[in-house]
């Protein structure tokens, strides 16, 4: 238990470096290169030899070197965001990051030693050290399928894709889904890698709305009403990130039937599946469908504590054979491209999820509940704030009732203020398209997790507009 | 050393699983699904709600998902090859496989004990679990920096992005560079996969010819002739695969000259950078041009004798800031994807640039090298095969006489036969789009390659026509 103020230097040290490289997990630093120019095609060509090979050249040839179109179009909304925030944080106060979906920067929820030795004993073997099938060993989607494979949804080894990180197997499952010029169903708030990728592919990204008062339950009607010829796909990300919520089986079977009859495929951003906390039980999407074919994407990251690793993977659902080989063999294909996630991992993989002891899960689980309880409680009683109860995942969502924060004109500038005022970092969850919220990281220790909502209620308490002010507000509108 | 009956069945066995799963390394087993239909429409909606939400659509919507385009673009031209070929080794015979790309496959080429060590001190500290920034962790960019850096070409740690293995630093540096609709120079015969990605990014393939009189040097003529307006760039591979040839500084640079003339970067694939037989020297594209923009990509894989690991990098080499920030900062935002290669490699990186003994590498070069010198003599010996000496990389190609094995259409045929009479298989190098050649793996252990050329030997005795066949061929054309 760290409480010092030694130790708090200490947190802030390493926060202020890890923030310095990235502000998000989707985040990184882009080095300075002020001193170049930015219009590249001023730069003539140095060489005057004419030429004399070839086809002869209305002009002489000048070097005019563009970044392409999808290198253009690849675009990170939360960088972009953080990018303009421009702020110092207090130099009087420690840094407390609650910003970053990364769970091992405070040290404080370590991976499994089990999950460390599997690796070391397959360095040990030295047998994991070449090429793997692009798809990853046999033997490995097979124990990846043994894991996650129940009587509702069989899985066996060839419906089990493996992929450098969650991250790339939506990469791939969009890839496989979607053409240019379609369009996917994507929540707001929601994870902005769907939109970043979606983007550089030319496909459409149409937003379906999550509701705070009902737990961000799917809007379904809205959801429904966004279906056209051109869907190739709705992603539901189940638990959420930024949402911490967890979806009931009744509201899983809403979502399915609406896919069912519009018949638009799944792609289930299930990366945080199986945390949620005791009170709550989490379903894979595809136990609760017979016939909605459902690419499930998931990996170590974030129930193992080791998003660095990379290990990811998709599970095929495709009972009625809808996807068929078609997409399946697409998604092989794709997977050719660049080979899959490193060999020592995949090697490590029967041992981690066969020989993770159940307290480890049981461990991290009552660390976030707990966390999750005491952000909440605190923020529950700041007069402007209203914190959406999380069930699972590592996030909690809060809104920021404006009306009542009138110096501030939206969620980016709180945020700002509060890092400028109070060093304490949460995004705006602008980043997550949805304004007027910011989302809080709740993987922190419990210390900095208590003095985060201390110092957001001082922040609240000083920059709060009681009820006429408000009301003049309103009545502005 | 092993010479016995006994162990040539194990080799077997090991290679026959090697085989099943992958034919080469970017060759994955596609499993059957002979029992789906092949086309998806016909799947009807089978749930008959009637859709009361949203847009009353004008027919009732049905279950047809496909493909992607570019899932169908992606294409692997070795995989279509091979795949056709369909072929039985001689089940009295233990198979070798001269097919791999993998140095890993024989066990006669581990890496070394510092490089498992190094993984081994990362996973023990804890500290590479989690994200790492998208182009990789700072302090590894700077060792890789450092150890590539030189006066000709300095570098620094912003000139240089990790990626998940050289493939992916391959499309990085294609993605950034090219437009659809844009065309690349490509060698002829060359690596599949830069085929494989343009043709997915929607990007046209423009084949040079190497030239196996002038041991593979480029065909500047040819290779000048071929720019045009829509030329994004130039990718050079050396050392080479498949052709084993090493470039001279003076090749190099009258290369450079022609980039230079008609303003086309470079990409150079250098994954084979270094490994280069004694009598011959290994010179970085990048350090014999001060002018012209070259994007290298490289890797741990072949050198440090670890494909599987997955550690590629690229560095920009820019000293005329042609490519600016425009293609840097279009670099980062596509590693933002996926983000980069596994993070317990990246902590070791330092430490295996540093400390894998230089004996290490002279012990590799030297097997490869004396593997080299064994099968082209015994191959330049055998009637009707035309090897080429190779000075570096892990290949040979072997030019088949296809005037004095009138019996085999081609190259592919002549494979075909090697394997079902011989159980040796060499991939035809049509794959490599260079017929009547086909290439040899020469990691193979001594005793493999010497058995291996003298099985090749009885089988072209045994279809070889002399010289009147052939004039009587030659007469027909
Ligand atoms: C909802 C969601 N999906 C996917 C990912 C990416 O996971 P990975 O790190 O395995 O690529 C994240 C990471 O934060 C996430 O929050
Ligand atoms: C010429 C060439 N470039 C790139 C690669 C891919 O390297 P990596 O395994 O690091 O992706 C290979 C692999 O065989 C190769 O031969």
């Amino acid at each position: 238990m760290m409480t010092g103020q030694g130790h708090q230097a200490c947190w802030c040290f390493h926060l202020c470096a890890v923030e310095a490289l990235r502000m998000d997990s989707y985040l990184i630093q882009v080095d300075g290169h002020g001193d170049h120019a930015p219009v590249l095609d001023v730069h003539l060509k140095t060489n005057g030899n004419s030429i004399s090979l070839g086809k002869v050249k209305g002009r002489k040839p000048r070097w005019a070197v563009r970044a392409s179109e999808m290198s253009k179009k690849t675009f990170n909304p939360v960088r972009a965001i953080v990018d303009t925030m421009k702020v110092e944080p207090n130099p009087k106060k420690a840094v407390i990051s609650l910003s970053l979906g990364d769970p091992t920067v405070f040290g404080n929820l370590p991976t499994n030693d089990e999950v460390t030795r599997a690796v070391k004993e397959v360095l040990d073997s030295g047998r994991y050290n070449g090429y793997a099938p692009s798809v990853g060993y046999q033997s490995c989607r097979e124990a990846v399928a043994a894991y996650y494979s129940c009587p509702e949804a069989p899985l066996e080894a060839q419906d089990v894709i493996l992929t450098s990180g969650c991250s790339q197997a939506i990469e791939l499952a969009l890839a496989v889904l979607a053409n240019p010029g379609q369009n996917i169903l994507v929540p707001r708030p929601g994870f902005s890698l769907y939109k970043t990728l979606a983007l550089s592919m030319g496909i459409e990204v149409k937003l379906y709305n999550l509701l705070p008062e009902k737990s961000w339950e799917i809007d379904l009607e809205h959801l429904e009403s966004l279906v056209d010829e051109k869907t190739a796909c709705l992603i539901v990300n189940n638990p959420s990130n930024p949402c911490g919520s967890v979806f009931s089986r009744s509201h899983l079977q809403k979502i399915l039937a609406v896919a069912s009859r519009q018949c638009v495929p799944i792609l289930a951003d299930e990366i945080y599946g199986d945390m949620v906390f005791a009170d709550c039980k989490y379903e894979p999407i595809a136990t609760l469908s017979t016939n909605v074919p459902i690419l499930s994407c998931g990996g170590l990251a974030k129930r193992w504590l080791v998003p660095g690793w990379r290990m990811g993977w998709i599970l095929i659902h495709d009972r009625r054979d809808i996807f068929g080989n078609e997409i399946r063999d697409g998604l092989v294909r794709l997977s050719q491209r660049i080979l899959g996630p490193c060999t020592i991992v995949q090697g490590a993989l029967e041992r981690i999820l066969h020989r993770t002891p159940p307290e480890f899960y049981h461990n991290t689980l009552s660390i976030l509940k707990s966390n999750a309880d005491l952000c909440y409680a605190a923020l529950s009683a700041i007069p402007g704030l209203q914190p959406v109860r999380p069930a699972g995942a590592m996030y909690l969502m809060v809104e920021i009732e404006m009306e009542h924060f009138p110096e501030f004109e939206n969620d980016v500038e709180f945020t700002e203020r509060l890092i400028s005022e109070q060093s304490v970092f949460c995004l705006p969850a602008t980043c997550f398209e949805y304004p007027n919220f910011f989302r809080v990281v709740i993987t922190v220790p419990e210390e900095m997790m208590l003095e985060a909502c201390s110092r957001i209620q001082e922040f609240c308490e000083m920059h709060y507009q009681g009820a006429e002010g408000a009301q003049d507000l309103e009545c502005d509108k």
